[in-house]
């Protein structure tokens, strides 16, 4: 809470996106601001102007800060004493490209969120944009902030699963069970609108998250995949359902299943994985346990309650005592948190690794764009086997 | 309870397998004999003849009637006035089919254990043979006889769910974690073993549950289906881990997961189905529910409690109020209930229909076959589509 | 299975109560048999002889065994070579005493459902009866029966827990929040008629199993208990709801809490145990898991699973793998298996004390209508203090 | 978000408590903080002047307005223009009365930590100091902010419930299982010494808590109560374990447990509640969800998912979509909210009710005061009936 050693003060955001009507937007302010170590300083709220002055209060942005477009805010900012030092891109996905690469040319940091562009070809170039600079890139695959997640993904890297074997990943929803998009709610149109959503549509929304959370805890790299997407509402232009088969570098088996037309289904994340020594179970929807099993033992329920069982890295990803739920807005501020740690130190002159593997980067940005390419593919062959190795990827 | 109407008195069971050191036969003669409608009358518990014989007081059953093979049951018991009823099979896999043939040419009622045979050819032939007689052929996917399953079923056929798209089925064990197959354990030996347990491990034994599952809860005709199976535990013979895609002839994805190799998980059966108007959600480890949800409407559970909403089918496989939780053995019980309604009714000359829709018949035993069949092929060509249409499934 | 060593043969099982309309006398018969080790060979089901008779088929009773009454039915078998072992108990309340001092006279075992009497005067009376006499008498408190719940007394008599000083226990029930005893309910109706229930209701229908499950599992001894009873459905004759406080012999601070009223609720018995080691939790509507927390530690769920952690007497209370659900029958089978292998070492001539210790006996039900009695009292007289202790209570 | 109509600026909070060490002064800050419409202007954040200054760039406080002593703050926040508009109050217990005299004596709004006061004369003068000055004053009985429990107490209120019959609240803990306040846990430390915490240790702090929930959901009356507290640490000063009954005015009857002592137990707060139409219950841990319950139909689960069954309270208290699950923060926060809403309307001139109803106030903390006090009576009178009945007491 409070400052951000070494720096000794607040952060200042520029948020890109979050107008009235959005709901992302507001939920990556609260999140960066949290532990107030962080303030929206800037904004360019909304493509219309208008709408994007009219919006500020909302986040406390003085009028002469908020701006009619991002790469106005850009250049405005880069004049000040008092910049911003990063911007929070919380737009529909066709216009996460154009922000970042002007952000990251201008040297500013950058929170965006997934998935992390348009298409792999902007991903890609994003990537060598960023590894070109020094600024810190992170990615909002919110779910992995959760504390029992990093929890898990401690266990794994700590060898306490064995070698993992099978992971099954999947996020259910039901939201998009009728074409809200015909009518006016703003964030079925965009999801499920080709110009701005993508190649794909539930499977670029929230399979990506299930493919991702499977990464962030096994580790593993992925090798292969066969994917199978659906359009179940009629005249819907991108999927609303899928499901994929990975295969990874180690002979792991994966499925990834994700779906937006599951009645009364909410934001059902559910990860199952199998290793040699122990098996795990996380669910989105219940997120302050983990279920960790062993042939022979009792099954054990891992809280966020402290003690030698809790790593350290899950231990501090909580804020509050055990029993008191923390939820969603808390693990996506846990992203923030660890890029502030690694923008602290860097706006300070050190440019040493720190968190920098604690929350996505740009790579794991580029990983879940080739993931949603190689499955539309796949799907389009009828399942055939494409591959998730990339020159990019570690 | 009591007698069988209108027939009018128990019926007699002549029991294969189930010898010392077994677990299913000993499930089937408690599934059986619950609710009084019948009893062990005869067996041969063993293809050793000594232990058939030593095994027999266990069932009460008198030593004149303990053969020492099914053969010697057959011939035998064709001859007695009180002769057997129906033959109960209960061995390892590959002794299925033998049984099945001499009983069903022999006249006699057959309740199967599943998978129905060692192997495609033999479930043709079964099917063939079980058509051109009158009797009566049970095959016991026992998950199906939970009256929450049953309720489940009902209210796709009403219409409830409206059109099914997509269903996730999965049955996750962890028992075969290590390779026990190689001490003294009779359960894992057989089903490790390609001379009895047949192409696949795994995927025959609980795979086909999950399958069945989603098969007799839908409706669904299959249509194509492309897998994946592995043997994780490395040295072991058979599959211990798969995954399918299934594509239903109305355009419904699914897919089925089945493990033998998830550590501390035990008989987890879970299915959720997504239909246009309401979807469904059942785990077997707590069948005593089922969740019902809809969008715009609080979640529903469903209990076995009485009322409106649970149809008669469901409410007439409960023997106790819910909240009184009925389990494994009565839902296996329920199949074997079902069949003794046909059974009975047969044996006083009514060749009618009956139950039999209720209860999985020769028929689902090929549906199971094929899936296994195309599933390992499809497995081997690296996860190619197969089709799951077959001549003899309707 | 089979039979009951070193008796070598069924026990012939002659059953009070259980005609048609009837709910427990089906559940005893199917309990009591569910192991082959016993059958139904006798009955008196009902009072009325003509719907005695009528009954008699549902049970395979042959019809010169099928008595119009107890006192028939006693006089008549004792002469009989083949005379039944056993008398179970399964009527209205103000019929167990007479049926159980008559059986206990003629020297036949008894099987008594809860509460054991009418009142108090009763129970002490049987106390008295079977202590003089060598029958095994045992009382369905049926909850006991469950391995979990065999578990969890096992590790407090082992100390897991510590010293125990505090137990929360309640039976949740909705089913009479109508008044359905002013229909032909058979159930409802005797259970709210104080000529037939006695002087509680709830409080002696459900009250008592909870207080029971607390005094099995913690093995303490009460001192003293204040009580609060209600009648909250106007014109009911009796209570429907209740709560009370319980004071223990070693300090422990305990509280038991029943609803009949409660909308929706089922079956749900719930008991909290905390000792100065660590605290179990456990509920009847998910039978098959215990909890065990203790601080610092991932809270543990415990199953039927084998392993080393499980005791030897709740391994023994299992009938199928973990994971595959036992439920209410196959706990009430535990406390006729434990009482049926007392039986047959005395049939045996064997005078050894053997698994008294496992299933209630008729000094708990002495117990639970000393419970009641003092109850109702305290609730008379504004929730005064009672003494629990009972000079026949050791 | 943002600012505070028809202020139209944000509110300004002097806190008191909070310091290094401490818990509830970062949630109470975290809390304020959350939507933006408030921010941390001035702190009195220790009794220790030295820690007090330097906790405050915790809290982004600046230097001159960070004050040695309560007092000093009012004085020197009263004279300036931007002076705080409210004072949290976030000590341990004893402080509380002192530093809320202050501030309602200088016209600042409160906010005020639960118990509301040392004792109940405190209570009382507050309450009457409260009703003569025309600020807002909020309690943080925080669970009360959760969404489904203001959906619970708008059923009830709407009449969903019927009449409301029974009720059982408690709120599990093991933390202070062993003596923590022997060592330097600050938490311990004051919360178990009668000097800072008043009569009752674990009763004050969480027995409170569960009554209060009890009275928000079904807006009953108190009428009597009879309590059992115990201290089971051996050399504590205050209770560590209880349960009461609770008589309400119109027949309704209660039941409060509240311990710290049960291992492994969190904050394990859950309330049931049964009227003559429907049942509620809802667990903190998982406050996501309401379990509502009638018979005869299929039990419901409301989550914060909008549709028309939600209340518009209920439905204003969400900040995310379901599924994605909020917890003690964003309630916690919904007390501020309700409390800013009125703190803003009474800056602007506007003195009508506002939303008083929907946070704890002045009166409900005099409501805990008289519990706690009657209980601690009634305990030490052996269970004791004590009147709940309170001049003050609407």
């Amino acid at each position: 809470m409070g400052v951000n050693a070494p720096l000794n003060r607040k952060l200042r955001m520029g948020l890109v996106g979050g107008g009235q009507g959005s709901f992302i937007g507001k939920v990556h302010s609260i999140a960066a601001c949290l532990d107030n170590r962080a303030y929206v300083a800037a904004g360019a709220l909304s493509s219309d102007p208008a709408r994007a002055k009219a919006s500020a209060p909302d986040y406390d942005i003085p009028a002469d800060r908020a701006y009619g477009s991002f790469t106005e805010m850009l250049a405005a900012e880069a004049k000040r004493p008092d910049r911003i030092d990063f911007v929070a891109i919380t737009t529909p996905n066709h216009v996460h490209y154009p922000v970042a690469k002007a952000a990251l040319e201008a040297g500013f940091h950058v929170v965006c969120d997934k998935p992390m562009t348009f298409d792999l070809a902007e991903a890609e170039k994003l990537v060598e944009l960023a590894q070109k600079s020094s600024v810190v890139f992170a990615l909002t695959h919110n779910y992995t902030g959760n504390p029992l997640v990093r929890q898990a993904r401690d266990m794994v890297a700590g060898g306490e699963l064995g070698e993992v074997q099978a992971v099954r990943a999947s996020y259910i929803q039901g939201w998009l069970r009728t074409r809200l998009e015909t009518g006016d709610q703003k964030q079925a149109a965009w999801r499920t609108d080709p110009a701005r959503s993508g190649l794909a549509g539930c499977w670029g929304d929230i399979g990506t998250h299930a493919y991702n959370l499977a990464r962030f805890i096994t580790g593993l790299l992925p090798d292969q995949v066969s994917a199978h997407l659906k359009t179940f509402e009629a005249g819907r232009a991108l999927d609303d359902y899928g499901t994929a088969v990975v295969k990874f570098a180690n002979g792991c088996l994966g499925t990834v299943t994700a779906s937006q037309i599951s009645h009364g289904r909410e934001n059902d994340v559910r990860i199952e994985i199998d290793g040699t020594k122990a098996s795990l179970e996380w669910h989105q929807e219940n997120p302050n346990v983990l279920w960790v099993r062993k042939n022979g033992s009792p099954h054990q329920t891992y809280t966020r309650a402290g003690g030698p069982y809790l790593s350290a890295t899950a231990a501090g990803s909580c804020r509050i005592p055990s029993g008191h739920p923390e939820g969603y807005l808390e693990a996506f501020a846990n992203i923030y948190t660890a890029a502030f740690d690694d923008m602290a130190r860097r706006l300070s002159g050190d440019k040493s690794p720190g968190k920098s593997g604690l929350y996505p980067t740009v790579v794991d940005g580029l990983d879940g764009m080739n993931f949603i390419t190689q499955c539309v593919t796949s799907s389009k062959e009828g399942g055939a086997w494409r591959s998730l190795k990339h020159p990019l990827l570690k």
